[in-house]
């Protein structure tokens, strides 16, 4: 990881951007050995918070007292040789869509103002049960599906820091986190990861827990991770898992403390996507193509739509209405309870929820019932497709961050993986007009464990 | 429907208690010609409220004048020609741990005593959607997952009402709501059904939506319908799962404001499991003896565990530990949210919470993992046993309900179709002890519509 790690603190213009330097996984055997502690790691962390907030503006709320208390007790559990798991000590941020029964948790919108859950969500009673220390609860958009938030991208202030898990990507770029919990519906993950130069995963659809996260539409939710470190966003993602789980699921593949071993993929499918074309402009297509060589070079063999008629066929699948179609999909099922927040709020909704609702009124069971059908067809091909490689490699995102207020960058490129439940890293491998880039990494539902290895392999010779 | 019907009401010491004398769906007719309207048939419950309530107590919470508003609206959209759905001006039910932003919602718990929720569950945002009257919330038992509650039969007041649904079905066996809501985890739909004389229907694992409802184990629990007649349970089942949905399914097969019409059965599999040696008196026995000799007279194939190998080694299948497993994945999935209730509350739980939250910090993510994978298996064993049959026939309970105050009755017939998630009916075809017992027939997983229509011959014939 160190080559990748090191490319990234020197990351043009932001130099002083050392996102790896709270990494937590690193610091862990040094807690073991009694030559740090996780106050230590905690302090470093709020003296980023301290430097760079007031800009950044990632938290909604902040308690670095409850936090400092948590991390000494941390401290004292490792002095006494008993951590509580493997997240012991580790500062986490909570995407201000999950309930914590000691922060308000708002959804980033006025309707939920002030509001204050009895309970934790599953993922943060996971954590919090394993010694992690809760820093605050991190900036999205309205009930992570709004136009744009208060958060601005560490790397420069005047681009969108991405959405939804806006926060969440802005701390952990900032280097104020090692770590912070996202949701992704359409790409509220892996965009913000890629735009803020983090690591972010999205698991296979169902593996983690949703439960106390305020829903969108249960069929595209997915809860992820957004890390400074390929082991820290792997770590936080498996403790969850083997603690807690998720009902109905077994546990991540290949979940451990650390990510799993690099692995050398020996063919990787590149993904263009109508977006080549449409969206990505000059310098990005070069830096990805510039990977995209290097891998070659380094005896990975690439497959494309050019040179693979079923590739093209299933890139022309995807990008044959399907983002439309998984919009219809989440319009249906955000009925509940959005209908009820239209009625009882009204003017405090973005428009984009009000068309939504006004949509989903039109439409009918027996549609719902075919786009779920062409869904399933569409995660067979997937599986079809990827069966025989290592997984798909695209870019995360068109470019860098877009300087923007008024949104958060495009969903094309994350959308797809979403809609299919299918796992996927974002990897923060190129750097373009001196922020950074992310590559998308793809795989096979259940095979998350594999895909990790691919992605260390890709983190650390990339 | 009518000689069902009519034995029914003529039942044993209870002949006054004309179960279907306030369907709903009879009287949608006459509500449409004019004839009579939505208040008179809530007026005709309150009577039965009134009469019943003070020995039965199957409500938590009721709210007439609210009712008689809603009806009263309904009244006025169907002399204007525009009710809003097949479920406008039915007076309904709503098991108390289904959340209602205009009734408390106290999950059969001090521990959530005088809970206000700010939304409708799913379900109940579906009901009243559509015009439905929502009369009271139901009794349950804590969490549904209790031991009992005050609720009594209806028929015999020293006898229990079945669990953990016991509201719901008292209140539609003592004739004071046609339909009522309810959830089934282990039998908590079909055993209470059964014991107060009413239709019980659990449709195919995730069909109907949960959301909003305060969940015990996610891939166990099933909302379900108690009804007075089938077509009231189908009716109601059926405008939820078309109007509302439930994330990730397709809507209810067979859907429709009616249940399908009656199919004759060509075979069905009569299923025995080791509670008929081990838990089911002589007059059970006999009352389900003499009505599979009536299929049999009357040209329906029977086949099981003496005539079938197949049969025999899925009944040993499940009989092998099945119950226990199932309870095993269930404790496993309750960590979230109960392991936070136990901090919280406490001695305000019951032990068996107490109990499992015990047994669930125990187990490991490997141990959850096998026990889905031979749920799986089991669900595919039943897939094959029933192809080529119609269903499978057999107990919704050992027996009657059974005089007791300190527990709901037995879980053995119910527990299986609720771990392989596979649709469902109680009927109340038989006497014994001049007390109900449900006929449960169960059916494949999505096949719900053809199950139903097997249903509606046997109450029609039987």
């Amino acid at each position: 990881m160190d080559e990748s790690r090191d490319r990234r603190e020197d990351h043009g213009g932001v130099a002083d951007e050392r996102i790896g330097m709270n990494s937590f996984s690193r610091a862990v055997p040094d807690f073991i050995a009694g030559k740090r502690t996780p106050r230590e790691l905690l302090e470093r962390c709020i003296e980023r918070i301290t430097a760079r907030e007031s800009e950044v503006k990632a938290f909604v709320v902040l308690n670095i007292e409850a936090a400092r208390a948590a991390a000494d007790a941390a401290t004292a559990r490792y002095k006494a040789g008993a951590p509580l798991s493997s997240v012991d000590g580790c500062p986490v941020g909570i995407k201000d869509i999950m309930d914590t029964h000691d922060f308000p948790t708002q959804m980033g919108s006025p309707a939920f103002k002030n509001w204050q859950p009895k309970y934790d969500a599953a993922c943060v009673h996971a954590l919090r049960e394993g010694g992690a220390v809760i820093v605050g609860k991190m900036v999205t958009t309205a009930f992570a599906c709004g136009s744009t938030n208060v958060t601005r991208n560490p790397h420069d202030t005047s681009r969108t820091p991405g959405g939804s898990s806006s926060g969440s990507a802005a701390a952990v770029g900032a280097g104020m986190l090692p770590v912070a919990l996202g949701t992704q519906t359409q790409g509220s993950v892996l965009r913000p990861a890629a735009y803020c130069g983090a690591f972010g995963f999205k698991p296979t659809h169902g593996v983690l827990p949703m439960q106390g996260v305020h829903p969108i539409t249960l069929t595209h939710d997915h809860l992820g991770v957004i890390g400074a470190t390929l082991d820290d966003t792997w770590r936080i993602a498996s403790h969850i898992s083997l603690t807690q789980g998720s009902p109905g699921y077994a546990s991540l593949n290949g979940a451990a403390t650390a990510a799993p071993p690099a692995v050398k993929p020996h063919r990787l499918i590149r993904l263009h996507f109508e977006a080549w074309e449409k969206e990505v402009e000059t310098p990005t297509r070069n830096a990805f193509e510039a990977m995209v060589d290097k891998l070659q070079r380094d005896g990975v063999e690439i497959i494309d739509r050019n040179s693979n008629a079923k590739v093209a066929d299933f890139e022309r699948s995807l990008d044959g209405g399907y983002i439309d179609r998984s919009i219809e999909l989440t319009t249906y099922e955000m009925k509940w309870p959005y209908e009820q927040y239209v009625k009882k709020f009204g003017d405090l909704l973005e428009k984009r929820v009000l068309d939504r609702m006004a949509n989903a009124a039109k439409m009918t069971s027996s549609r719902y019932a075919d786009l779920l059908a062409g869904r399933r067809a569409m995660q067979q091909f997937a599986h079809e497709t990827v069966t025989g490689s290592d997984g798909f490699i695209t870019l995360t995102a068109p470019g860098p961050a877009p300087v923007a207020k008024d949104h958060t960058g495009s969903r094309a490129y994350q959308i797809y993986a979403t809609f299919l439940g299918i796992p996927a890293f974002s990897l923060p491998l190129l750097d373009v007009e001196r922020m950074p880039v992310g590559v998308q990494l793809i795989g096979m539902a259940g095979g998350d464990g594999a895909l990790a290895a691919t992605a260390n392999w890709l983190a650390t010779k990339m």
